[in-house]
């Protein structure tokens, strides 16, 4: 009996390291759908800008992934979830454990991950495309007339910076506003929001941050006529957008259902699933509402704002996939889809020239989305969560308040407001910076020609 | 001994319940593969009709991929799979256990499901874009000419009640053609047929719903001549046909593998990888095929045709990628481009006008490759297949006839014909029924200028 | 407690089966990611081509899919993996155990393989998709000029035989070549070489019959004047190539990571894990470096070189993917960057025209990758590596010179001579017997009119 039972135990021993692998793999997939979600930015913003400046949104685009991995490996990911499970970590920023900084380059052991964990070293693949998508978010607001090198130093800024800073507090275990997976629930804001895939961590982050250099850079060339209305500047390609709106749609398979992080704990295969159906009722009614929208008030059904109408919808999922029923879900999208239509009408109000409408997708709808938890938050999701049984803070429910919940909405609306300052803030000063020192915008004349004879040896198309 | 007897039962517990995420994460997986076939199909489409509808076919992509979600999740996967594992299960449609209705949007339990349950909820994600599949298919026999309207009345149609019903039939525990899920043989037809990733139940169901269209819609204007001679109306772009016809190639090896709807299941594995074998070789040759016909008949190597040849190859393997040989593999897609070109050939020949050649690949191809089944399943395969060794009815082996079946192919045919006088006539009513209604087509002057000025606010292009 | 014991070894005997099944699993999805590649190729060829020859180059490489999955099947597999495991197994190509030739489509048994191994037959699929992947390169050089009959011709000659033969050597344990995979090391030349994923089988491969075909075509006419300077001939479509970079990259994360082969035995999930994250910092730091070059050399940012960086980055990490620290690939790709940007310049200088660029990319820098693994080999994992504890070679430390490896090196510079030699040799007779017979190129005029008007029907845009 010896014998079995020891035989038994290396066995399970065996099978902890097999589910580590398997989670490897789980992560590996969803984290190439996710990194073929850049592809999907550089072909919707190709299509939707004018074909004199193709060249430059896709070197745009390349460039984000490209400096998205180096920083992500440099610095990004330690910052992120540096000192993770230790008890004592640092609640703004992730570190090493020894008190140093959140380098990764410098090894993996200094930052406290496992280099012999195959798992660590595919979230590092999973986070990195995560972080890629935050920045890429930025460039569809001030595409047409920002430099490279704006380009390059807001990338640089967001993956090293801004968005690691926001990881730490959400996701890490040690982070202030990390309700499912800190222990120690005092260190927490009331108790902690839930923000699953990141509605706020990504697309928020992504959004404000285009907001803000949206503003900073200043309306393309008559975009707005004298009166102040704006006039239409049409996309080179439907067909460029078209792809680009359904190989995002097929990213977000990876992006809200690769959040569990695993596939192997118990519960998660559930959870996985339910985010997948989720994210398909979101972005379907999201497009619907949206392409209704443009058929009431402008007699047209309009293709790119379906495409929006559908990004609307996932975003405003992203946050609370993982824990409310279908028709929760459904209510989400679709209430999402008013929350992009009023806030791309009141950018136009505002004079505010986002040619791809990347507040109104990704800021409003990812604002939306995390609130849209504390509104739907089913409590047998919420409490078994991703994390197993702490959803309850001080034993009272930490549900959305359709259920009793009473913490969890002001949870919300508080992570909300925390990240929407300090994304606002660093990217004010970050594009304010740019400004001041004239390496924001192009001059006018670049502006007039287009960015693909001056900068990039001619046209992209022959 | 008892504590080890115990904890070797929890684990084993443990492990079914892994079992079901690892097989959620499959269906995930080969789920995020087809839904991105709705990409394949939108830009195959785009890349065959002219530039001035090509926004008009996009936003009908757009639109199938939406609706379908929305009703497979209020009805569609009710109709399907309700009472599924019940012995008095409804044998023509799929119904809650207490004799109501399928709507599944009420409630997963009422229809039957076990919510807590991620390869259910994983399923309904697979199944919803193999609704969408088979209802995209008729946009290609009908663009350039068909209104929003009529897009928006088949697309739920056919997702809410065609498809399903034939689901039921064919796949579901409960259907009267269900060979290989049903417990009573006695309740199927010749103890019931094999489809084993639908080359009937969505390939067939599309094909000859867009027969009917096709049929009812009548031609474009100016596409036969006086004479009835066909004039050509190339396509936009061949690149996007290309393109398109990747992505579906892609799409397929989640389409025919993920069909076992499992991998965790013993012998799962090695059925999944011959159907992933089987796809190859048919689509391969299928290709080849079809390019060696335009090289004979009309001195070029048409591109068009070659993408077509591939669509060929693949729905004829995909009833029986599971249950051959690769030999009977091969054969079959050499088979199919012949269905194919004959089909295609013969459509012209009746003036109708099916520009994307739907009926041809889906309708032609989908009823050869059920036949094939009854010719070249193997009885290894067969009687082994995807549910253990129900393969033999009465006593006789159910197999192919090469391999000296005797019913096998009788059920196949059998199948085939209900299938099709259920589509034919359920789409005859529809299309009529449009027709008559005035909703079907667009006005004469439309069709000339193209949809996209009219309907969709200019050009696709700019 | 005979019961018991009974029962677990039953449970574990399901449990390998099970294993077998998620490797497949495994296979099928990085092999899908792959066969993607062929997308990617298509697109980033046609992008780069003028768009009179835009249907001749897609045509192509619908081809290569087709071609190279007929004979992958009908002896491609048996040349590279016949007799695998048999210890008296042929050094120089595979073959049936019986003496009888590697032919596979005669039947899997034959040439020793189990055909009821879900493992097996999912990794014809993934080889395939390797095959078709080494064929396709070629394409890119010869482009705008080769006859179909040509392409058809070297399509076949690749995968059926040159890489058949190389994939035996280095990857099939009786390979003389091959170091992580031969039991018998006596066997192999210096203790064997280590390229995991195909820097030298497949890239090499494919560069230098590239580079032989370019030669023998040689250049388009008007690609260089007089003088013999080159005279810029810009690709037809930006977004095209961005979308085939992408698509490639995204699908290098199924190429690496999945060349462990299987997901379930200890340790791979840590080795796919490193690939992925390794290959991620190559790509992006060889996409930075080159475009990099052009800003200064050439005071633009040209996208078409920042796609070309990658790709050099991506492969450039493909043999050391998986035995590197992430420092290690960083510079790989960095240094990778050089080699394709010099390559690219000498062949210019030389006045061989690859349009694609596809020597400077797959063949230089495949040459450095496997150069890479002798500098860079961590003695962790290659020792470990992805075969055991085989990388000691008699007691001698088998790892990169920088950690004290004194034969890895040589091991890896010595397989480079051979593979090279027997490439180029090959792949001169074939295109020497072509160009000899009047097959390989078009006439003057159809390359001044464009292949498509000429051979396909007309334009591939109206």
């Amino acid at each position: 009996m010896g014998d079995i039972g020891a035989e038994f135990a290396a066995f399970k021993s065996d099978m902890q390291k097999k589910d580590q692998a398997l989670d490897a793999f789980y992560l590996l997939v969803c984290g190439t759908f996710v990194f073929f979600m850049q592809c999907g930015f550089a072909l919707l913003e190709a299509g939707t800008v004018r074909s004199k400046n193709t060249k430059n949104i896709l070197l745009k685009n390349l460039l984000d992934a490209c400096l998205g991995a180096i920083i992500w490996w440099a610095w990004g990911m330690g910052a992120a979830y540096g000192e993770s499970g230790e008890s004592d970590g640092n609640v703004f920023i992730g570190t090493a454990p020894d008190g140093g900084g959140p380098f990764l380059a410098a090894g993996w052991a200094e930052v406290g991950f496992d280099p012999a964990n195959g798992k660590v070293l595919a979230l590092w693949f999973f986070q990195y495309v995560f972080a890629a998508t935050a920045a890429t978010i930025v460039s569809g607001a001030v595409c047409e007339r920002a430099t490279i090198g704006a380009y390059i130093a807001y990338t640089c800024f967001i993956t090293g910076l801004i968005y690691p800073v926001v990881v730490h507090w959400v996701w890490c275990d040690n982070g202030f506003l990390s309700g499912a997976f800190t222990q120690d629930k005092d260190k927490t804001v009331l108790g902690g929001c839930l923000d699953f895939a990141g509605s706020g961590v990504v697309h928020l982050t992504g959004g404000v941050a285009a907001l803000c250099g949206a503003i900073f850079i200043g309306p393309r060339i008559g975009r707005f006529d004298d009166a102040g209305q704006p006039v239409p500047m049409p996309g080179q390609s439907t067909p460029f957008q078209v792809l680009g709106t359904f190989i995002l749609w097929m990213g977000w398979y990876g992006f809200n259902p690769g959040s569990t992080l695993g596939i192997t704990p118990a519960g998660y295969g559930t959870i996985m699933a339910r985010a997948a159906m989720c994210t398909t009722l979101s972005a379907a009614v999201g497009g619907i509402t949206v392409v209704g929208f443009g058929r009431i008030f402008s007699k047209t059904y309009d293709v790119g704002m379906m495409c929006n109408g559908i990004l609307a919808g996932l975003v405003s999922i992203t946050a609370g996939c993982a824990c409310m029923l279908p028709w929760a879900a459904f209510l989400t999208g679709f209430i999402g889809a008013f929350v992009y239509y009023g806030a791309s009408k009141l950018m136009l109000k505002l004079q505010i020239d986002d040619p791809l409408d990347a507040f109104a997708v990704h800021g409003a709808c990812g604002f939306w989305g995390v609130l849209a938890v504390g509104v739907f938050g089913h409590p047998d999701y919420v409490s078994f969560g991703w994390n197993g049984e702490n959803g309850d803070v001080a034993g009272e429910a930490h549900t959305g308040f359709l259920y009793g919940g009473s913490t969890l909405f002001a949870a919300q609306l508080v992570a909300l407001i925390i990240e929407f300052a300090w994304v606002g803030c660093t990217s004010s000063i970050l594009f304010f910076t740019l400004k001041m020192t004239g390496v924001l915008r192009v001059s006018e004349q670049t502006e007039r020609n287009g960015m693909d004879p001056s900068k990039h040896g001619g046209s992209a198309y022959n």
